[in-house]
């Protein structure tokens, strides 16, 4: 069954207010095995929803619309499914016997406008809302030649319309699905490869109505491919996945660093437990994103012992006042890297010391470089990035290149020693 | 001019991620003078894109896509608008030689499958990206017998698309209107009625094509209205509102509590700050939400001296054990509240202690209430209020009512100190 989710309201439609229900929605629906095709969003125009009603009837089998069930004069979808569906509004005994508890309840007496609550188109039922004074409305609405469209509407209020929707509305969904399916997910996360170059690599997976199907979304240097499979029940679901994610794996090798809600900062983490191995990190280029990161993981402090953020120039020649500088040097931000990786190591006595550095050039800059520099008790490593990258990217780019360096540090000398 | 937003994604549609391009371009086109009418988004799924594409020509004057520019199989945009305008792909050798320039800045080699990133429906020409691969796409649609559609497709990334919004889009369609037109909002906040019992108070000003237009929305018990006007002047937009808003104010009175982004907080803050007086709380049925909002505020505790949060039935004894609570008495969540406002304001020498409590009553109950006391030096004051709402609404609610109770006093005050 494919689903359209309709949020209705100038404060959405004006972008004064974010809308959360649509992606709640798409989520719950998902899970019940409705493929979301569609949202839409439409400001408090009578016209306007009706002519979204109607798109949306005709397009997809099952609709679930938020907002525009309070009681005041610019609360227009009882009015609207009303017209979108050819029917008349009949005002409803036991919703407005709900609805003058609710005041009474509050102490308070029901203001006669609130009377329109409790109207429904006829033949939709009330879904009842235990904690407002809006109910709900749910009908059948019948297409000629087909199967009808089933038509939820709910109020805006988050915290009731999650309520609704799990007392009555998913259970009346699963109902209307012939065969039982559901849908699930599952992500691989990777890093180091453009989006395309990592497509290259994959043999035709991202393919149009290929089962199970494979997405791919970039968010700040990180590539998620999103695999998608519909079953009859969730195990089936993982099951059909499996074969997917062997062959993406095996494309792909090291540039997966894992899955899911991974992040670099919790495979590093992770791999710094398993060889008993404590981290510290010293950032010019990064402003100490890579220690907010290490710290929301490693809230014990177990195996990141902390970071030094160099911001201010001084501070930085103070630092690598040891190595002898030549500004003017061809690899002179690598010199530097390489000085505060040691240099922060030995401060605070942790088995590796990783260091970003941009210097002496300013990292804004098109054609400028990133270096990162990893200093263990054997070894100093150094590693050069191009940042073409917007700004705003730039230092989640550059904090992200250089877990992923230590990332492919840390599995190397874990061959080695398997070796 | 009327315009549409539409989103491009499948990690949308499954609600994996939430949109927030739509709510910035709204804000961006409505400051421009655009009404926006309707928000879409639509998976990637070729179909219904060209489905959605068309649609949104026939409807609106101005098209704003963000997605499917990517260049992987599954963007699928460019071929999008093409198929909606009945044009082909064509590519532009400037675009690829950029998106050349751009891999090379990266130390990288393009891959062929970004080739496509360059290619763009006859007759449409690029929209610049500064730090990413995808152009966007500018297009004006011939419409018989109306004024053609502009449409603009940006990428997903909201910094590039922002980039590009600002330094090409937002000029363009300054340049299609006809006469310069720019819509302007204000808001007037208010507390302690309900939504309909407020609107009731208000002379027909909540009617579909008033000008100007005034909508109505709530959020945990704090209702706002929305005053919108559109003139050729900012300066004339607020011209426009002031009859409106000197209206609103005269009908509500002291309901209304402050504009655009105050919250009940900073408005008592504001007020303690007039009257150099200072504040201290305690917190039962609230856990210490009101001391949190306060401190948002006053950073510097200069009038809000500070808080207790009693979460525990123990301490709460402790706290009122000068006072002889009879568990059974009628009253004796009053009783508790007036004994936890004078405690805390002798506790911590502030000129004000505010108390919020609900004993022995569970808050949780919908028949329960919720007690609120104020202590100044001369007296104290209690109010009682039904909490018949959903619990998560509760303890807002509940902290609204405590500062709107102190709000009322402070003013009450103010008069009686000028009369």
């Amino acid at each position: 069954m494919r689903a359209e989710v309709i949020s209705i309201g100038d404060e959405i439609t004006t972008g004064q207010r974010l809308d959360t229900n649509s992606q709640w929605l798409s989520q719950q629906l998902t899970l019940l095995g409705c493929e979301v095709a569609f949202h839409t969003t439409v400001g408090d125009e009578l016209e306007d929803n009706i002519a979204v009603l109607c798109v949306a009837i005709e397009r997809v089998e099952v609709v679930v619309i938020t907002g525009g069930l309070g009681p005041t004069a610019d609360d227009l979808t009882r009015e609207a499914i009303a017209a979108a569906t050819g029917t008349t509004l009949v005002r409803d005994a036991a919703s407005l016997a709900h609805i003058e508890h609710l005041y009474a309840s509050r102490g308070r007496e029901m203001p006669e406008r609130n009377q329109v609550q409790a109207d429904f188109p006829e033949g939709s039922r009330p879904i009842p809302n235990f904690h407002g004074t809006a109910p709900g409305v749910e009908m059948l609405v019948p297409r000629t030649g087909r199967e009808p469209c089933a038509l939820f509407a709910l109020p805006g209020v988050p915290v009731e319309m999650h309520e609704m929707w799990s007392h009555t509305v998913a259970e009346r969904i699963s109902q209307l699905q012939h065969e039982l399916t559901v849908i699930r997910h599952r992500r691989i996360k990777c890093f180091g490869l453009g989006e395309s170059q990592l497509e290259a690599m994959l043999p035709d997976l991202i393919r149009r109505g290929r089962e199970p199907k494979v997405g791919i979304t970039v968010s700040d240097a990180t590539i998620t491919l999103r695999i998608t499979a519909t079953a009859d029940r969730e195990e089936h679901c993982y099951a059909l996945m499996e074969p997917t994610i062997e062959v993406i794996r095996q494309s792909l090798g090291i540039v997966v660093f894992g899955e899911e809600d991974d992040e670099l900062e919790h495979v590093v983490l992770r791999l710094l437990k398993e060889r008993g191995k404590t981290l510290a990190v010293a950032e010019w280029a990064t402003a100490g994103r890579i220690s907010e990161w290490l710290t929301a993981v490693d809230q014990h402090a177990n195996h990141f012992v902390g970071g030094m953020t160099i911001r201010d120039r001084a501070e930085l020649d103070s630092l690598v006042e040891s190595t002898n500088v030549a500004a003017d040097a061809e690899d002179c931000d690598a010199t530097v890297a390489c000085a505060m990786a040691e240099e922060v190591r030995h401060r605070l006595r942790a088995d590796y010391g990783l260091a970003v550095a941009a210097y002496p050039t300013d990292p804004y800059q098109a054609d400028s470089h990133v270096c990162v520099a990893l200093a263990s008790a054997e070894r100093t490593h150094k590693w050069r990035f191009g940042c073409a990258s917007h700004p705003a990217i730039l230092q989640a780019r550059s904090a992200k290149q250089a877990l992923n360096a230590l990332r492919l540090e840390l599995l190397k000398d874990a061959r080695d020693d398997a070796s």
